[in-house]
């Protein structure tokens, strides 16, 4: 006698073609949320998503307004006292710049070797088929769903979800659930399952730093002016210490230290010695924290970052200015317990501070976004650990990723719902870039990941 | 009995109105030389020039070609066994952008109060008015000219005289003398005469950073990769100690202390104090070595300063990248037996000491002109001196200007010959700015000034 889960799994077997039929239909529409010329492209890809999701049996599916791009929302309600899980993606994709660095067309889904080439493949269509297949043999196998199915899919997030905080808010109630499944995700390898459960906030300032009213000629006035543009390099050269530790007043304060049980745990996961270090970063060597691993370093460790930089003459050849002004962009990376709030008001101490009576500056906040990190041992974390194990016969690694997934933290703030991150993208994968990829044996192992992972959860 | 410089300064007097006409009509020329659509006004500059040299009874007045903008060459050697002077100018003038700030047309020359306003009127289509009109004034008194005479009047000074070098070279017997009077200067005020005797020299560097192959996500990467933009920032922070000296090795082992003597000549000059330096620089406080004065520091000792500086994401907004390089442009003034070469092989030692690791840079010679200085007591300086006191009714100031004029060191390099600095733009002259001008009275004591220093010499 078969188990529903011996079931699931034996349709998703029989029916792979149809799941990555419908991967290669929805990475068909170019809908690239940047670009005002595909906007009834973003409209096709959410009303594509409606009708694959009415087709799965929701209860309802529509398509709600945002101040941009707007979100589809789903919901099956049908298993009361059961969790409701709500699951996250995103139906728009970078553009494709450079467009002839792709070896085919980015919107005509094409198989190579053993992946799908099509923008959005990995970032994040395939993801969203993998886990509409799995529905498809979950309901097929039960008869009907094990678990409540919510389904928050935007518009925007690869233009920052600029809308997306204020939908949650306004949709609070709708999107109510038990805890968030976000596939837009990844994996360390073929066959190095892993899963995220720290991301890094974030805080990004413009700094500008003032000297003399109006450019000088270096001449001139050069030796008694302070220029700007070194007084701004004093300055940054000081937020670091000899070690790469970051000196603004009070920074470590709120970081509680890596514990070794959890440094145990990352060290079990993927290690990352300094030669594949380079490799991957393509950086003359590996930089940093010498107290920290390199993975310790981007997932567990908050950073600043100079972005960018900008000041006096840049163009070609010799023009001998003493700038009146200079301008940089700063992040930083934050970690739990840290807030974009208080690391301003750090970064303004530190001004304060090392600022010399010699210029004047302004710090802007443009962007604020807090760290997120999930418990290891609740229920669905332990479900998705053992969804990955049963698939890929390898315990998953634990990791703590040095990006911002704003989606994550807002959906803490403003819901109280933890997310667990499974996602199947893998390193190579290209995403934002050209020739962007599905790599169709793990496609294969994401729709059976997901129908493990859903089902153990009844 | 009047005595030939009676006559002349008599003749300047009476003949005024014709100098003023002549400074009009050479200024209403639009001679840009940095923009093709303005070629043919630089013929008509150039041209209207050797009309005025061969109304003066020059020998020979001819358009002689360079690579570029043409060099106005004129002689007359009626006076074997008197000194030669090759007075050097240019007929060039800067573009006029941002047009919008001029109060009147910057080629239709108009006289406001004391003032003449027009493109070029003090940098320096008025200076060689001037001289033309003391060269006419001499010669009505003498008969003839008291000494004999040599042009040379670039087109190409503004664009940083690239033919300039050349033509001196292949033209070294033509430009034989046995001193230049160089009128492209200034006085440091109204009633305050100064000769500049020291000019500082360049050198001129592109230096870029390299970390990654390409620019990165610095939440994936931050951390562990070294950015280069903060490489960047912390070599130019290393480059200058708190005192605002520089620390390249050896740096100052060339610069020859200032003596007691010659900074005694300085102070009883113009003095510059704080409040009149942060008024005329628009910086909010002095900066610089702290053992010399304001003045001192611009004229007088060498500098390094950061001209520019770009990297990364610079838009609007936020963009979180951790760039693949960053770049500087970085100059230094330089002081009397300094040279570019040393001074790059300087900071190219400074790179190699202090650049770690975890990035590769490279560093460009761009530029590089020497530093000039010329001894207070030559004949020509000694006469300089006296016109400008018997003029002006004060002693000149000595001063050490922080600029660089690559001619001065080119004319002493290849002919191995002192220039004598006597122009009369003022430092509110507006030169490379909107509505630049030329202060009539002192435009009037040009004239009697060049008529005293050429009778003088004889």
């Amino acid at each position: 006698m078969t188990t529903p889960l011996d079931r699931a799994r034996e349709h998703a077997v029989q029916h792979y073609e149809n799941a990555v039929e419908l991967m290669r239909r929805f990475c068909a529409i170019p809908s690239i949320s940047t670009l005002p010329e595909h906007e009834s492209d973003m409209t096709r890809a959410a009303e594509w998503l409606i009708e694959q999701l009415l087709a799965l049996g929701m209860d309802q599916a529509s398509v709600l307004p945002t101040g941009g791009h707007p979100v589809v929302y789903a919901e099956w309600l049908g298993a009361p006292g059961k969790p409701t899980v709500l699951i996250y993606g995103h139906y728009d994709v970078q553009p494709v710049d450079p467009i002839e660095e792709w070896d085919t067309d980015p919107f005509i889904p094409t198989i190579r070797r053993e992946d799908m080439v099509a923008r959005g493949a990995s970032d994040m269509k395939g993801q969203l088929a993998a886990c509409l297949a799995a529905l498809e043999a979950l309901r097929a196998a039960h008869g009907t769903y094990p678990i409540n199915l919510k389904f928050l899919i935007e518009g925007e997030e690869e233009i920052g979800s600029p809308n997306l905080g204020a939908f949650i808010q306004a949709e609070a109630d709708r999107l109510g659930c038990d805890f968030v499944l976000n596939c837009d995700s990844g994996i360390y390898g073929v066959d190095q399952p892993s899963i995220t459960y720290g991301l890094r906030g974030l805080a990004y300032f413009d700094l500008e730093v003032r000297g003399p009213q109006s450019d000088l000629h270096s001449g001139i006035f050069g030796g008694a002016v302070h220029n700007p543009l070194q007084a701004l390099c004093e300055l940054i050269a000081g937020m670091h210490d000899a070690d790469g530790r970051i000196t603004l007043p009070g920074f470590y304060d709120a970081v509680l230290p890596l514990e070794a049980n959890e440094r145990d745990v990352l060290a079990r996961g993927k290690t990352m010695d300094e030669a594949e270090w380079k490799r991957l970063s393509g950086a003359p060597a590996a930089w940093g924290e010498s107290d920290y691993t390199i993975l310790e370093r981007i997932g567990a460790r908050p950073t600043l970052e100079v972005n960018g930089l900008i000041g006096g003459f840049t163009g070609e050849g010799a023009k001998t200015v003493l700038p009146a002004k200079a301008q940089a962009k700063i992040s930083m990376r934050l970690v739990p317990h840290q807030t974009s709030d208080a690391v301003a008001d750090q970064l303004r101490a530190y001004l304060e501070a090392h600022a010399p009576s010699t210029v004047t500056w302004e710090l802007l906040q443009l962007a604020g976004a807090p760290a997120a990190i999930t418990r290891r041992n609740s229920p669905p974390m332990k479900a998705a650990a053992r969804a990955l194990e049963a698939v890929f016969g390898v315990e998953p690694a634990w990791r703590r990723d040095g990006g911002t997934v704003p989606v994550v933290g807002l959906l803490k703030e403003l819901l109280g719902v933890d997310t667990v991150l499974l996602g199947f993208e893998l390193p190579d994968a290209g995403f934002h870039g050209p020739n962007e990829k599905m790599h169709l044996p793990t496609f294969k192992r994401a729709i059976e990941t997901y129908i493990r992972f859903l089902n153990d959860l009844e």
